[in-house]
């Protein structure tokens, strides 16, 4: 089972402060950090749909990272205040795809894809159930939260 | 030269969440992350005050950490929303200190202190120019920035 | 300009023991780690054909990353010695690309593949000279180094 | 319950090789990095003592953090190959301490203290058993093992 959704509800944009040990010795931010941006992403992408990821693993639902990919354009820098645009871009009935883009204001900084499986706390793939469905293909329903600052 | 800062106007209290990442196999943040935390704590900190701290490295002079220690309370979890409390202690010719209150609601999770040198590009210990002194001694003058979120 | 290596002497093996602090709350090692050992791998690699990166980033020559792709198959966790095999693939003028395969005993853990492009400390492009080109090419020659243990 | 072990046979040194994503903007090893490695500095500690802290984990015996303390007195940098004494110096009912010294060659890069709790899987204190406290009062019966390289 193969879900497009709908472009008008799937993204969600959050602010993320570079922080200085983000950074390594080129003096712009290492590149496997840009991966625990784009988590932050999604966390706060389900968040502002009403769910709270936490809470997904304590009941024993995780979404694995089984594929990623990502261009590097420009290097950010710290103390920079970045733009993330995540976007679900697709949903399967064991996985789902989130698409990233990062920018400085106008500029590009990056862009990557993951792709997620479901799987439940013995590590077996689940399907996801039809709530779960339902949260994924809605629009933002909670306000922005305030995560740092 | 020693100055005790006036407790009415050296500390600046931010928020943070837990990121995913920074969480171990015993579910908890580990321990090291806290002092990344205690960074941004500073960083925010001085930008309050007008100061962006990268400038300060652009330009060449850098506060290297020469002496840390922390106390862990209790544990910090994924996505928790912390408040950290930064607070300049002492304030000498070359080097100064800060604490640091990290907290859950009500609930104590950790406390810290680190020393920091002036030193220059060159790694040099260089003394605080009075500009700078007396940048770490005002109250906060800018408003909370937005971090992340 | 174009350059295929030879499969016989483009391979380098190092192994690599999880460290703790590198698992997350699913008990497993967090997916942005690996990029972390897949630069190992790199660093490795060169130090085996007479190459210290440290020295070419001294020098002002460095690679930063620009484009990544990860499969994961098989969760590591914490304590296990993974062995990674890193293989240059591509030699082009101005970047190159370097292929990943992570194990644990004859199990598949993941898949990877970078490309690094050459720049100066401007953060201009600049082609590889054939000094460098030529021990990008040799096979090993260094003896393994002891890295940690 | 207090012991102070035998100083003959409580040390086991390391070798540890600084990783590229180690550094930070100033060019040397973050200072947050230097907990990792003083933790990895324990659990070799343990495994040459026959203690493998994964099955410990697995087992549901845990020892997080619960102190810690550094002193850095020359900044580590990319590829330098450090070696770590790490020492048990208070052997308690319910925590013990290590103490570690950092050094490149003959220069000492930074020491450290850390006391750890000894906890279950709810989280609650727990004594070290007496099978326990003897391992932990041990010498080095394993040979290093490879870990890296």
């Amino acid at each position: 089972m193969f879900t497009k959704p709908d472009p008008a509800t799937s993204s969600s944009t959050l602010q993320i402060r570079v922080r200085f040990c983000e950074t390594d010795l080129m003096k712009i931010v290492h590149h496997a950090v840009y991966f625990t941006y784009f988590e932050a992403g999604r966390v706060e992408w389900l968040r502002r749909r009403g769910v709270t990821y936490s809470a997904w693993a304590e009941q024993g639902t995780h979404l694995p990272v089984a594929e990623v990919s990502a261009q590097y354009k420009l290097p950010a820098k710290f103390d920079d205040l970045l733009s993330l645009t995540t976007t679900l871009t697709e949903l399967r009935s064991y996985s789902l795809r989130f698409a990233y883009l990062l920018k400085r204001g106008d500029a590009e900084i990056a862009r990557a894809e993951t792709r997620l499986a479901c799987i439940n706390d013995a590590g077996k793939l689940i399907p996801f159930p039809q709530a779960t469905r339902d949260v994924l293909q809605s629009a933002e329903t909670a306000a922005a939260s305030p995560i740092f600052g």
